[in-house]
């Protein structure tokens, strides 16, 4: 049972150590651990070291894990009363390409004052790494201030959330009897705006896939084969072109065939969260959505699927003009899953209609990059409501309940791995620029995320 | 005037000093003068410096002449009997990736034998270096034998042929009276098949264009902003699927309208050239031709206008996945054209019709990379019927007068801006791979060429 005045002393440990808890940051944040470029693998397993001998360190018993693909690190504490969470976060991040429009070094974390805020750049900063410390930071600062953990933490951090994370379903299932608590926490989502902490009930689901089109057995010179020989580019740019209508709706047969509709309170609820679309928009110097015209862009992001291409590429694409018609083009295509759909039936979906439109001569390969449904936390359980509490008491206003667009599959995974329920609580801002350049955490974030989780720890203490 | 008995002592010349030909072949397939690339400019150079040193030490006035670009050679010989030609090649090449596809170091020539056929295997050994010294090597032939060119000779080679080769027009405007003669010599084209030689009297032109799409002003993560954040790699496939029709045809408004049909003449003279479309396509593993389905593939390659989309770039193109709504997008794009096109008016309609595509928030920047319209030679002048004398006399066959489907503007600007006519003679092979990996040239081709040369040089000699 903790107290008021425990929790007073342990924010003002918190207070007092924020430097320090920076300078374990920028340590973490100097590390390459950019989990899809093979390249960078052993940065990763350095990552998963820092991580498993500082919560040592704590006095957690930790270690990083191996596994087929990057390590993942698990830690147990010793306290054994109270509830017993699970928190979760990934120490890998996003590659930083295109380097060029970076101001600093992405792995050389800069603190930069802009608009009277202080915020912390490097790639990373946000997502996740700043997030994981958040958490870190607070059990180390009820270690100190308290001598103990006010319940029974456990953590799984992991090295590919931003690669497909292909490697963690097994990893779990094989250690389920060892990962399981009574509800899972996860640092990796957003702040409702500036000053309203955020829980996010519903995240959308993923589809990733690869495809690689093929024609003539070599690059051809358009000269002499253009317009009798099939061109790659040309047809890749068919099949995506076909994958979305004029009004905005994904026209993949059978798309929306499973889409569960949002109730009208939940609907009512977004509404009066008073979202600005020109202004969420006019952030990215974009004025109209693009998406179903007839939906909010709340509903486009949170509750309607979407199809996106992150990748396109064939043929000659450097300095100067090359006039060849490529062998191959290739694309990334993924698929954004709302409650009800199934990643593995859109997949087959995608895989049948690109399959539909070959023509003659051409052959498709398909590569998986990972699949995950969305998922719906219940928006009425006990360690729900206590933690609103204790975020609410951090921010002094009442905290929101939301949904995202993105996706976290591990929570998917607590749920039917583990049979564990997810809080979704994180300190990220829109304007954090994750996956982009010159990525950024506020500094505000990083402290009062810290002081928010010393009050959610307090919060769950109480039966 | 020469005579049969001074052609053959030539031609004992040549094959008496083939290694030694090949020897200098080898030499300057080594400089990587790939020009469209900024950094291999200094290669461009010593390529120019090369040639205008061989010129010279065969007894022409030869020098490297600046442009802003790469440097043009010209060069001209001491005599004065007979015809003046203007032989023009080109010493820069294409790059060299995908490098992976090569079997051996695309710079580092070799002779390889195949199929009882030796080949010369390097960039630029076809396209165009080794097509331009089977007429180097035919007037070395020549001056060692008899002491003299059997007619007057001048050379125009130059350096940007496989970049736009903008810088050659004005050079040629501005040297227009120093380079007149009576007729253009160009070596960059095909025989017809292995033992038919040819002359082409029918060549595509060319518009080349780069567009870039611009949506949001940074690179999106798609959870965050997919569906509603515009994506300009499904807008860019969205423009170029709707270039083609399904029955192949290019849907550009206005494309067609001035299109030159062939004659029913020219139409009869190439079905007697037996080409055999299942035997061409089937030669790059494919069986169907992708172009108007109501023209034959010798129709679609040389009298028909094509869209090909040579290059395709947007977001994340690495290893693995990367979830990004990329802020640009782009394409680069050329259009092939028949006589009677005019490539502005191309271009601007292409132009036009991309803007007419363009969604709120997007912006397109267009880049230029040259234009030139498609030229037919006059098949009926003494000059071709000379040349075509010189070349069945060392094939021991009739040559062909057949048209092509590249694109030579040098030709075009022969006309436009010096009045010539120009006959294209080449000894390539349809598979050289010019412009792709492991890009080769018979032996036979360069050997027969420069002896083909030799005779040609000879037949224009006489009155």
């Amino acid at each position: 049972m903790t107290t008021a005045a425990q929790i007073d002393t342990v924010l003002a440990k918190v207070d007092q150590g924020l430097d320090q808890s920076l300078e374990r940051l920028f340590e973490l944040l100097r590390i390459k651990s950019i989990s899809t470029d093979p390249a960078f693998a052993e940065e990763c397993q350095k990552a998963a070291k820092w991580l498993a001998d500082e919560l040592n360190g704590l006095g957690f018993e930790a270690s990083a894990r191996p596994t087929p693909g990057h390590p993942v690190v698990v830690a147990h504490g010793h306290e054994q009363d109270g509830p017993h969470v699970l928190f979760y976060a990934h120490y890998d991040v996003q590659p930083v390409d295109p380097l060029n429009l970076w101001h600093t070094d992405p792995f050389n974390p800069q603190i930069v004052e802009r608009d009277g805020r202080k915020m912390i750049v490097a790639r990373g900063a946000s997502d996740d790494k700043g997030q994981m410390l958040t958490f870190i930071e607070a059990c180390r600062a009820w270690k100190e201030a308290t001598g103990s953990l006010p319940i029974r933490v456990s953590m799984m951090l992991e090295g590919e959330e931003e690669s497909g994370g292909k490697n963690l379903p097994p990893f779990m299932r094989d250690n389920a009897d060892e990962l399981k608590a009574d509800i899972a926490l996860v640092c990796d989502t957003d702040m409702w705006d500036r000053t309203t902490p955020s829980i996010t009930t519903m995240l959308r689901g993923l589809v990733a896939e690869e495809i690689e089109i093929t024609a003539a057995d070599k690059d051809l010179h358009s000269g002499m084969f253009g317009n009798a020989a099939r061109n790659p580019n040309q047809l890749l740019a068919e099949i995506i072109a076909s994958l979305r209508a004029p009004d905005g709706s994904v026209t993949l047969p059978g798309f929306y065939d499973d889409v569960a509709e949002i109730s009208d309170e939940i609907k009512a609820q977004w509404q009066g969260l008073g979202f600005d679309e020109k202004a969420f928009l006019g952030g990215v110097d974009l004025s109209v959505s693009a998406g179903e015209q007839n939906r909010s862009v709340l509903e486009q992001l949170w509750a309607r699927p979407t199809c996106e291409i992150n990748g396109l590429m064939g043929g000659y694409t450097g300095d100067g003009f090359k006039t060849v018609i490529p062998a191959k083009a290739s694309a990334k295509i993924s698929f954004r899953l709302v409650s009800g759909q199934n990643p593995e039936k859109i997949r087959a979906a995608f895989r049948a209609h690109v399959e539909s439109m070959l023509p003659a001569d051409c052959t498709v390969k398909f590569t998986a990059h990972g699949g995950s449904p969305a998922i719906t936390v219940p928006a009425d359980g006990q360690f729900l409501r206590q933690a609103l509490a204790g975020l609410s008491d951090e921010w002094g206003k009442q905290a929101a309940i939301t949904g995202s667009g993105g996706s976290i599959p591990v929570a998917g995974d607590f749920k039917h791995i583990l049979g564990l329920d997810t809080l979704l609580i994180g300190f990220a801002q829109i304007d954090d620029q994750i996956h982009s350049p010159n990525e950024k955490y506020d500094l505000e974030s990083y402290h009062r995320g810290i002081r928010s989780w010393v009050r959610v720890l307090g919060a769950l203490a109480a039966q």
